[in-house]
């Protein structure tokens, strides 16, 4: 059997959420929403089950959804995208990000990624025989620390693989930040793969900035985003990928050998989702941040040093002011059995041992009863 | 950009079925249904959208489809699987096809294929850094090459991949064969990757036999099937793997790293269809047969060397007595052009330039009055 994958353990999300669910504990691990997504959007995605296209939709998409993508991105970001050929949809967020790897990896290619990081890229580069190349974020405040950055990056540099608003450091990539990535991408001629899910999910007046919008990265970068995170339905796995008509034919190829196409009923659902106003954007990010400002404010009065969260689902908290005795992974447990609520270690986002081990990642995509409720516990346990 | 997905073109399916488009023609290339799946399969899945499960499922599926597939494979095989450690369910066979791969291989293993072969096999093979060994079957039966493929398998063979019933010879393979490649699978200790998308689709008292049911196979065997073929919903792109304990951690860690989970709501859809009963299976073979008739006798009435069926959607044909002066591309791209009526070219399924030219594949998952009308265009051709 294939050794990468026997050594590495089953997804730590899907660990925590199975130890929530063996102990009755409110699971603030996994970040999904206990809330439901918009009706319409539901609505759409159910009656196109009934109109009889149930068959292979177009390998890049349905045009509706292709369409949606290409508004989408004149809309929030004045980018200008041919939806015939600069689109194409995946599914899920994962998939895309494995489709863009394979799609610009070569072996023996290097790969520049940033710790701390979701838990697919690594595996992912590594499985396309290229090689990864980490540069590391530093709490509390996760600034690029340029110099390593500029020395990660060499002749064999083929891509930058990034996330931005980022999980779980909930930080938003600056346009000073992204203009020295630019740099760096075009002094070594290579490609920038952009998870970009959480791009609505902002708060205190923070904008998502995708790369792709700066000089000279119109052509390098493979933009990525998801219904899942922008419609609330995390079950769905209806991803996209935007990049320039050069780069397309291979990541649909990659697509091709991955899953070939994405059910057309929920592909047009999304569609109409992304054709949404300009009101449910902001009430998304607007109701997501009164449900971190609960949480934050819940978790810091319990004790904990609450780092400052400017966009995704999570909060990174440090548990040491609260006096427990151990690294992060044993704190998630014993939460998760003796308080009854479930959170992430940050440690496994991380490749290497030496990363930092005071810290947890909650989720706040839920209910706020359900965030009280957690707090509450908490509170007791502490 | 990665040069084995920059060197290879779009797949066939795609290419044919735009041009279909194109020039108006009849679609009788890529294999998918031109009528729906069954009501209460898309009605269920239509009820489940709305039922607020919009979330990740669990990694390996939802617990009722993994006991539907266990079900299934008692009821048709005798097969007993545990369904919270031997199934995980993907996005469609594809995927499937790909996490098996990536399970079992690792760079340098050596993988046999059989010829003619679906077109993701080779590619994926290739880009996990494994060694492909193909062995060919002959036209016009399709019988194994004992000698062949025993040669095949070495001291770096990890797996053998192989569809039946077989796309597009619409061979199925036979007891006494599938004990023959199993001999080999525990002389050289290695895995079987068993792709049985169309197992229910067999004609004239043929049988589908899983290699998972042969003595010594049940720990060496990954299984793969699929809503598409099974319920004629190809754009749900479902699928289920089944495997011993042994094997399903690394297919659900690769699974991981491709899509993580597959819709809820399509899937639970699914598990009602697998609960039908024998009445539904058994119709769609029958059903599917008459079609295969009908195709068939137009085609031989019109001058084609019309191939043995037994399985599959596809029927193979000899367009040489037709007079027709040139290769199987070509005389896909003319019918489709003059005649409006559109076939693939069998030399898609080969890796070598030294195939077989002479035979075009017809996919008969149509209505009647489309096969009369695809008939009848053909007629006037000729
Ligand atoms: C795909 S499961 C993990 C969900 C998620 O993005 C996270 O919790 O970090
Ligand atoms: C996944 S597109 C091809 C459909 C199919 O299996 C075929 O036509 O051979």
């Amino acid at each position: 059997q294939n050794s990468l994958l026997s050594a590495t353990g089953t997804t730590i999300f899907t660990v925590m959420s199975a130890l929530a669910v063996q102990h009755g504990a409110i699971n603030l691990g996994q970040g999904f929403p206990d809330y439901d997504g918009p009706e319409d959007v539901i609505e759409a995605a159910a009656a196109a089950l009934k109109d009889g296209r149930n068959q292979y939709p177009p390998l890049t998409g349905v045009p509706e959804l292709r369409q949606a993508v290409a508004a989408h991105n004149r809309r929030f970001y004045g980018l200008e995208v041919d939806p015939n050929a600069e689109v194409v949809v995946t599914s899920g967020a994962t998939e895309a990000i494995t489709a863009c790897l394979m799609a610009v990896l070569n072996p023996g290619d290097e790969c520049v990624l940033i710790e701390p990081l979701y838990d697919t890229y690594l595996p992912v580069v590594k499985m396309l025989g290229a090689v990864p190349k980490l540069v590391r974020l530093n709490p509390p405040d996760w600034a690029l620390p340029r110099a390593e950055l500029a020395a990660a990056f060499g002749p064999k540099t083929k891509a930058i693989l990034f996330n931005t608003p980022m999980n779980p450091t909930g930080k938003v990539f600056t346009n000073a930040e992204l203009a020295f990535i630019a740099s760096l991408i075009e002094k070594h001629d290579c490609y920038a793969i952009c998870d970009e899910v959480y791009e609505h999910l902002t708060f205190d007046g923070w904008k998502h900035i995708p790369l792709m919008t700066l000089p000279g990265m119109r052509e390098r970068s493979l933009r990525i985003g998801s219904a899942g995170k922008t419609f609330s339905l995390t079950g769905w796995k209806v991803g996209y990928i935007t990049c320039d008509r050069s780069l397309a034919p291979n990541v649909a190829k990659a697509h091709q050998n991955l899953t070939f196409t994405t059910p057309p009923n929920l592909q047009r659902g999304v569609a109409v989702g992304l054709m949404k106003d300009d009101a449910y954007f902001e009430g998304l990010s607007t109701r997501l941040q009164a449900r971190r400002d609960r949480l934050a404010a819940g978790l810091a009065e319990i004790g904990f040093g609450v780092l400052e969260t400017r966009g995704s689902y999570f909060i990174t908290t440090d548990f040491r002011p609260l006096g427990f005795n151990g690294d992060d992974v044993a704190f998630c447990r014993t939460i998760t059995e003796e308080a009854k609520v479930t959170a992430i270690p940050v440690t496994a986002f991380y490749a290497s041992e030496e990363a930092p081990s005071h810290y947890a990642r909650f989720a706040f995509c839920k209910g706020e009863a359900v965030l009280d409720e957690a707090l509450d516990r908490l509170r007791a346990w502490v």
